[in-house]
């Protein structure tokens, strides 16, 4: 079904560009209706054009806010070509067709980001605009909608092959673009408005996506991917890539896992991600040994994993670094002899996250239909609400071990159990459908990296130990210090166990499951 | 802000409850503007009301695609009431103030979802109603707006606290809700061109959710949670609960995890979950038998794990299944006598699947401020592409153990190696950073609990074994054909080592990475 293009309205925020289409729509003798800024520009640039309020004979109110919400326009929109009741309603009113809208909004998130106040975000959201496009978007059998100034080229186009016509096909898929919009629009205006009232878990919730990126491919090399942002400030994730190639589906999977650890640490630290859990992961004073530390705890494991760190790599620690293979680096900034160093290693990826922070207070978990969201884990737990359940209590510095300790295991796939000694792991069992399993794991590890590390050791487990057995493990390995949440109706043999091996044990009443 | 109430505009797909709002408005001297199927649904339960056609001085047209789309609408729904200039303009144009809009739409989705035409659905577009709860929300200062009849109460109580007012609060929470309606109802639109157009990965992508339940809590205690639905059919899940509590965070976690598994079986099969991983997985001809088999995989691990079975539960079936502690079951049907027995298991949860089915062809991936969409991993291997790369071949009987071996390895969590014996698990090593940790872990699982079944066992990985070492263990256990996707630089060592065991190999070029 081809279509002629006799009337095309036009409203645009974004100028730019524009000019290339006047030019083919006034090859094709097409009239142009316009109005304000879009009406001045066309003008200028030397093209007839008629102003909306000329043509409803109605004259634009309330600042612009009604000018095209008018039956002249939205009847010349809708209407059926085919349908010969709405052919004698539009002569009997001296309507005409209106066969193109070339509408492009102005970005609410631009408004949004900035930091004015919210009386310019909600002046900002365009009513007359989205009614026009998503009208010519459902009326895409007879109307051409245009909402992307990328999509200028494929009008021309369509106007060159077909003489001053567009196809059906180039329409049905120009209100797809259309619907996109208007839908990530509004997702962007509902979000803006949840937040404002704090509202986490509204009736509906709908989460905006523009594209950053088509990837290379996603998990695997057989599935397609592509990465979406989704906050007002759509330009960046506040990920800034120095130098390598482009990021992978697995690439980003680390990289958040390690963003969201490190997010948790208050002192200078690095974590080392692979296969979205931590290999190791360590806060120290100096930056260097944090590294060193993290690399230390599974150095096998650690090999072509993703290092994250919140301090600026020198040289020093640049040199350290590129002793291991790995695929990317994400620190705050790289002093200039760094990036020398770390630009020599081929396939390494640098990353600047001095902009990075987290934006949402929540969480979204897909399913084939549906999605869970849940509050993000802030918690680790609360001194106050400790129960020191053995007769050997930690000191003051020994919790603050065990807060370290319970930091990192909540991070870690479910069932986690993570031995740590002072502020670095030297243990990570993760992932085990049972518990006494991510025990061993957690202590071969510490046994085969950093045995000696192991007596006077902290452990901390996500969940309460449903039998003594993993209790016992640890004890065995050299742990001194076991925090996990308690609440097993097998405590009492647990705290025994603890008890006869003169270790401490404190139950946090704070679980950490994390799948 | 207190705004006085003198005019409203109804327009309602679903008429229910509107009586008690007209009572009210009726109270407080409120006009009424309407017009088809809701003016003569006012007029029927006697209330005053004026028709839009004869306020706007405009016959509506277009079969109703244009009534209300008209200046003297949305000029009194967007006037600024605190703007002089504004003021002016509507007295000078006769207009009066829209104070309220009652509006909800015709579903989307219930038109998408039935087998009309692809014209029906996009005729069932909305574009007037839209553009006046658009309109109004955004001039919620002044304007009140209503799009759920749950808020017909609130309204109520809001009239009669205020005298026939409403105040700021109450309307800029009703415009939050307007606009996460809207953004919902193009997200449905969008998603069903996108579909229509066999468009995965659009430019802007817009996840539409509608609440389904509030959980009792997330993963975990101290974290809040909500269920919601995306598809056009968001009325269910396709999880029919029979009988048990609520459903938690943690529960849906496991439940789509087996149903994905489920969902890649052709044959007689039942998968048991815990922490997001299997425990165990089996296909068979007899349904009893693939639920024993999936069982004795991990006993241990499995106790108050979530149970998927692709069959209906008979009574045999039934009095197995309660001596082991499961929290739900899942499976299509249940047969009276089975029901009689499992309802007898306290807090046991039972879901019939029988309507479940696989919605989308991608799947997606939620980070703090971004999302990752990639198409499902639907493949397993081809048999063209295989490279048997031993001395010794498989028959095709082994293939068949070499296929449902790599099936179920692509579910569990990277690194992940799983052991099998014919079409049962014995033996699952899942997500730990280096592969030989996950060979370790699959070997002691298939030693503790099915040491007998090793010998001549069939081993997947879901990625290339980096060094010999997990295939060194694997064989020393017993496994007899080992499947990998092949790549790696020390293949030829793995193979030299298969050939001097003189047991199976073979790549299938075909990874299976999953975090």
């Amino acid at each position: 079904m081809i279509r002629k293009i006799q009337n095309a309205l036009i409203s645009v925020s974004d100028k730019s560009e524009l000019e290339k289409v006047l030019r083919s729509l006034e090859k094709y003798n097409i009239n142009l209706i316009s109005s304000g800024g879009t009406y001045k520009k066309i003008k200028k640039l030397g093209y007839k054009c008629e102003e909306i309020a000329k043509y409803t004979k109605f004259k634009e109110m309330l600042d612009g806010r009604v000018k095209t919400l008018h039956p002249k326009i939205h009847a010349g929109i809708l209407c059926n070509r085919s349908n010969k009741k709405h052919q004698i309603q539009m002569r009997r009113n001296k309507f005409k067709n209106i066969d193109l809208i070339i509408v492009n909004f102005y970005p609410f998130q631009n408004t949004a980001l900035s930091k004015k106040n919210s009386n310019s975000v909600i002046e900002n959201i365009d009513i007359g605009g989205p009614a026009m496009v998503r009208a010519a978007a459902k009326n895409f059998k007879d109307t051409s909608i245009i909402t992307d100034k990328k999509d200028y080229g494929s009008l021309i186009n369509q106007l060159r092959q077909h003489k001053g016509c567009t196809d059906l096909k180039f329409r049905k898929y120009m209100a797809s673009k259309a619907f996109n919009l208007t839908a990530y629009y509004d997702s962007m205006i509902s979000n803006w408005f949840n937040k404002e009232l704090n509202i986490n878990f509204p009736d509906r919730k709908t989460i905006p996506g523009k594209k950053l990126a088509q990837l290379r491919y996603g998990e695997n090399p057989h599935q397609k991917s592509s990465i979406y942002i989704n906050d007002f400030n759509d330009e960046e994730t506040g990920l800034r890539k120095i130098t390598g190639k482009n990021l992978s589906y697995n690439n980003y999977n680390d990289i958040y896992k390690g963003l969201e650890i490190l997010s948790s640490f208050r002192q200078t630290g690095t974590v080392i991600i692979k296969h979205a859990n931590p290999s190791g992961a360590a806060i120290n004073k100096s930056p260097i040994k944090s590294f060193q530390e993290s690399l230390l705890c599974d150095p096998i494991s650690a090999f072509g994993g993703v290092v994250v760190c919140n301090f600026k790599i020198t040289k020093k620690i640049a040199k350290e670094i590129t002793n291991t293979f790995f695929e990317v680096i994400l620190a705050k900034k790289f002093d200039k002899d760094a990036l020398k160093i770390l630009k020599s290693k081929k396939n390494l990826i640098l990353i600047d996250i001095s902009k990075f922070k987290e934006r949402k207070n929540y969480q979204i978990k897909h399913f084939d239909g549906s999605f869970l969201i849940q509050d993000k884990n802030k918690k680790i737990f609360d001194l106050k609400n400790l129960k020191y359940v053995t007769r050997l209590k930690p000191n003051k510095q020994e919790l603050k071990f065990a807060e370290f300790s319970m930091n990192v295991c909540k991070f870690v796939k479910s069932n986690s159990v993570v031995i740590t000694n002072k502020f670095s792991t030297i243990g990570i069992g993760a992932g085990q459908p049972s518990r006494v399993d991510s025990c061993k794991i957690a202590v071969e590890k510490a046994k085969r990296f950093r045995s000696r590390k192991l007596k006077s050791s902290v452990a901390a487990s996500d969940a309460f130990f449903p039998f003594p057995d993993g209790v016992k493990k640890l004890i065995k390995a050299g742990v001194k210090l076991i925090v996990q949440p308690g609440g097993s109706i097998k405590d009492k043999e647990s705290i025994d166990i603890a008890n006869r091996a003169k270790i401490k044990m404190i139950f946090t009443g704070v679980r950490h499951f994390n799948h």
